[in-house]
């Protein structure tokens, strides 16, 4: 049931081989293939190309079939090429010819490109909301124990004194910044290809402004050859968003990892939260964080291999761009999956109180001392080679207290400047705008 | 269902994460688990952790799940942890406690470990098949068109005269160099890890060479460590070799699609093995070969893949490595769908007879008159200077007969050597020794 | 001449060895060490660690060195362990114990990171000024020949008449989007974290706020943890922006290779800018846009790069981050020579006119003529098959005029449009706040 | 000075960029060239296009500039456009005209091939001299610790017992299949490119089979597109074998790392091999092996890299295959400097003792109490169960004692099989074949 086929039958294997795991895929494209086509049909009839009659019967139609996608009552057909030749056969089925009309002025790939467009701009909005819980929850613990002190580690050994709440605080300020990097990537994907047609515009007198306004858009992509060259291009600036919160992610694993184990022994997580072993039965196994940080060092090398897919292809459309749905799809569910379980799990964690006191922890205060003789007059250089010759001779005794005021340091969180940056973040998305437009145009 | 969980509920949550797709990649591995299976409790019986009746009741049922997979009957159960586990449930069904005694001196990675290898030797063996269907096809054709020429390019320049010939030949030569590497991947899959336990051995007796040899595996891996070791490091050796046959292949592709295209016009195939476009009545477009090029470039980065994921990972295991299944699995279907597609394809091309006339191709023969003349007694320097003041006059005339007689060029194209090389190398492979032994412990 | 060493000297094999080629990096952050200095020193004495007289001694010598630098008379020491160390020689030689009291308050880290910050801060700056001369070359040429057809193609097939004005335009407005992902980098190199010490912070009542604001920073990076951890994530930022660059260019050096050559043959460039070879008198080879392509794709490979340096290592200094300069440092250098030659390049472009005339891009216009029998009122499907049968038939003849008017396409470039796209971008990277800044610190 | 150029002159600027770092490369291939000219002027004496007085004055000279090189004497000129040139050049000066027939029936890319593939396969000598090396550093260590237990971990935490001879096999018995990873690399470079002209042969009546036989290679690439071909995939190759050894060494780095600081204590170096903080006057940081761990994972995305530069390039030579020297040449560097720096600190190397007999490692010892009672006939599920049970009450009680015997483990090291196996595989790359061949070509 291909709409668009020549008389010449294609070879099944061929077929088979070209469409691979397309239409798993394609379920995720359904509403936004919707949006898309009561856009463009609204535009078709405002120079022309639809009357009013027939926009207001193919409006009808697609809106009770964007119902049932809210309701999740929408199902993909068997033997159908893709999302977009079923939605056209449903309205065929229902209105005859008219239904092959919203095809006018529009080419598949202009109507892939602005599904996903639709598509990676609402996932964006997903990840900010589970990055923003995480957010949240880091703050909140970096708050709850920031009177807690650990070892900071340089190049793996005791360095000097850091807390729990510098170490949560690190991590969620990090996610700001990753959403800045996000961000970079949501104003590319929120930009409107639509009119493009195969990558050379048309004859049609298509208004792109307006499906841009009707689609909520910031913009479109001015340069129709351009619109086609955001394929690929979109999804690797998305790619670099998100890997930019999987290395944060991941590497926040690692430390949970590192430190669950017996020889730190900084924190852990309640039973139910961790795994077993089929031969040692005292193993507490931090499987959900390991996953993360696997899951999310895949996410770190995607942009890399959308980069390698698209290496040295000339202008123009090329068949291959259709995997790049099957390299990002999973990895967007992947991300959610990772913000959402890490944020649960930290929801549990069991923090270790006292753990400074030990003896392995001694040489983490003597930088304290080297600035306690600094501030009493002694020069630098001079203090470093007396605490130095205090440790060589294994007669260095800490003070285990800590007197660090400065802005960002272990007596001064800042937790509000960086709450603040978040929420400031988080308003330069201004979902807000397209969502109204989207409501209005499904309603 | 989990055989080895505490008495403790894990999270429900927690479960789905952590099991993820590993269950969809577990059917692939079934029968090598059964054959592992086998093998480890010849040995227990060997070392009298079996008796002997126990022994043989556990092969009888064994060589019936086996042979219910052989006739493609056997399905996963929906509420099973992963396939080992769905094994040693169907055999406690029927054997009671005795069932539960394979599992003794293993551990859950060590069975993980052999059936990977198992899997991917195995795997190995169907690459190596299609790679030589594919290069049998490419041999066929360059001596089928061994007489006519193409242009050769440089710096993407028309240079030199090259033929047919001379190109099936190369990618075909190419071929047997990628089966060289996938070769060094092969050595390391066909070695034995069971018996590593955990990763640290064990305290049971076990005799590790009688496995490797009833498994037909070329070694074992020595060292309990490097065994567990070896998850990883032999995926991303595997998708080395992989990458190289992937990277002759999209090369490959993307000559032809250049080929294909109306400016070169070199060749094409039949209407029903390309695919057309939904504007453009004229399209005849090569997605197959555009998607082998997207396939074989997203192998390409696979080796990338593998080496974030496990990027500074200390010794020992660690949950991500379940991963591993999620990238490689996938890429190998690939692989071997596009060696088959591609030979398939090369069936039916058309080869454009009388290109070389044309006259953007004249410059193509100022190097045969070069060199015409250095063989008349002109010192080459004097010679590329008196053809470039030609050329640069717009006098040059071409003559287009070729005379390259030297071993590999045109006119002897060395098909004879390059078989022999692939002879030599599919012998150095020798998947009988395996192959009879498998057969002898599954009947 | 180590000013931290302690009293063991380290082996002389070791030292090599851990110093590698950073010294010849450390020229690039000369100047902005000073800078660094500079801001420090004012606020130590602003905290009363250093008297008015001794900042001010300090302050003489430091803009002495800056101006040095600045007349290109600066060299680097053969015997210093780095920049840092050689300038506080300097300024003890000069100053005596006076000199050394610029470390205070400081470790050797943050005086990495904040150098670095200020140097990558610079190289923005930079590079989108390249970008921009690129960005203005090829909007006027895309003015310049928005007349002249060429053949658009997908699937690298002959699909629909473009022209050099949209192919010019298109890569133009990507180099907008470009700096918008460059412009993320940029917000994460202009903050600041001097005052971080060895990333936890320390018992100096820093003034981190007045450093921030006398360096001309947007802000600072709050949490000490994380202003360390902002190392190598600040770098991979930033090679993420260029690599969205160097995508943009190298896909353009990829067309104009494939433009130059004799099958297409759409551009060329004087002589004196090809290159000849040493056999093939006729050969003008495009060795600038191969270059440029290579260089790019280096480029586009960074971020990876980066990612597997850093990837799965424990919050916290490791010392393989000194190896960021050796990846970033030279990109950085090539990016800039590629957007220089580009548009060096694009100075003596030499367009073919009449090239949509040649008989093998009759196909080009079959979507014209469907859009013809549209306009008309026939309907798409039936249009379609209608000009499929003439094309079949061989009877397709082409009318080679195209009426392409709306927004984007080849009658309506947009190129105001996409000139203010670039304005507004520009105007969002504000480089006069720092510059002020720094103007006024180093006078 | 260039020797191919035609009259008109190249732009200064575009000479700049286009040679770029070359000339800094080529120094290594400097006798490589020598030895290429040798054996391509023997062979062109055998078939008349040099009298026998021609090829013996050339000979006299490229023998003596050859000692030069062996003495370290020979300089780069500055004004030269390659290593080729100058050496052309060099004849000239002494012989005239007869020294400029050393390039006929070669072409540049020719010359550079074969450059490429004999220093590459000297490379590859002095890798695996360097990896044998560090294997007996490691296996003498196995040896000497096998006595000395340390935990052995998954998921990084605390799992069953392992031991420095262990810890120490693993990655000696790694190292192996590493070489044999590069065996494959060796195979693909030490074939003869030499006779393939600009990559599409000549009229030459070449005899290439000689020139193989002289510079002692293996095989030639047959087909003269495919020996162009190689370029870029024999560095691949190479870069994947390089690669393979990294990722062992950057592995074994981390866990040095790790078990380096106070957590977990298992290791330490002498004070000089160490290095000081600027502002910790206790530190002791391992930084050979943090640099060793960040240049090693360089080299691990250097397959990638090279990947990305020559992705989607169709059949042919292209300029920016010059950029392969700048990726691979300093890697070869690293990885030797790597090599020999982890055999030189493992050389003083200081282990702890008594460390496993600490309260946190008890439960190390729960699987040997399991395999205890299974052993003493209890099935193994209750076994667990009944163990389990123990270490919840907090009751389980560690013997320390371990008996593990069977093949790999910890009483059974295998030291001699995988010295066997080293032993085997260096035997496989049969340096001396060649040696034998070039001293016979030089002398």
């Amino acid at each position: 049931m291909k709409l668009w086929k020549k008389d010449i039958e294609s070879s099944a294997k061929v077929e088979q081989f070209t469409v691979g795991r397309d239409l798993e895929f394609d379920i995720f494209l359904a509403p936004f293939d919707v949006q898309g086509s009561l856009a463009h049909t609204a535009m078709l009839e405002s120079i022309g190309l639809l009357t009013a009659e027939e926009k207001e019967a193919i409006h009808t139609e697609l809106k009770a079939i964007y119902r049932t996608m809210e309701n999740g009552e929408f199902e993909m057909m068997d033997d159908v090429e893709d999302i977009h030749s079923q939605i056209e056969f449903m309205l065929t089925e229902k209105l005859g010819d008219v239904g092959k009309k919203i095809h006018s002025g529009r080419s598949r790939n202009d109507q892939v490109l602005v599904d996903l467009k639709l598509f990676m701009r609402s996932e964006v909005k997903e990840i900010v909301e589970g990055t923003k819980a995480l957010f949240d929850r880091m703050t909140a613990l970096s708050e709850e124990y920031k009177s807690v002190l650990i070892p900071g580690y340089t190049h793996m050994q005791v360095a000097m004194p850091s807390s729990f709440g510098l170490w949560f605080g690190a991590y969620a300020e990090g996610l700001v910044d990753d959403l800045n990097a996000l961000h970079s990537a949501y104003q590319m994907v929120n930009k409107n290809p639509l009119g493009s047609g195969a990558g050379f515009g048309s004859s049609f007198p298509l208004n792109r402004q307006m499906t841009t306004d009707l689609l909520g858009f910031e913009a479109m992509h001015h340069n129709v050859v351009y619109a086609m060259m955001s394929r690929g291009k979109a999804e690797k600036q998305l790619a670099s968003g998100m890997a930019s919160i999987a290395a944060t992610l991941g590497k926040f694993s690692m430390d949970v990892c590192l430190y669950m184990g017996q020889d730190f022994g900084f924190l852990t997580f309640p039973d139910e939260l961790t795994t077993g072993s089929s031969i040692m039965p005292h193993k507490k196994n931090p499987d959900v964080f390991e996953l993360i940080r696997g899951k999310c060092n895949r996410i770190v090398a995607l942009p890399n291999d959308i980069a390698m897919l698209t290496a040295n292809l000339p202008v123009g459309y090329h068949r291959e761009m259709q995997l790049l749905k099957e390299l990002l799809f999973p990895a967007l569910e992947d991300l959610k999956a990772c913000l959402e379980m890490a944020e649960y799990m930290l929801q549990h964690i069991k923090i270790k109180n006292d753990l400074i006191d030990q003896d392995k922890y001694n040489y983490l205060f003597t930088v304290e001392e080297v600035n306690r003789l600094v501030l009493s007059g002694v020069p630098f250089r001079e203090a470093y080679i007396q605490v130095g010759k205090g440790v060589n001779a294994g007669e260095f005794k800490a003070d285990r207290k800590v007197n660090h005021n400065h802005e960002g340091s272990i007596g001064n969180l800042m937790t509000d400047a960086i709450r603040a940056s978040m929420e400031k973040q988080l308003n330069s998305f201004n979902f807000e705008h397209w969502e109204k437009r989207i409501e209005k145009l499904v309603k």
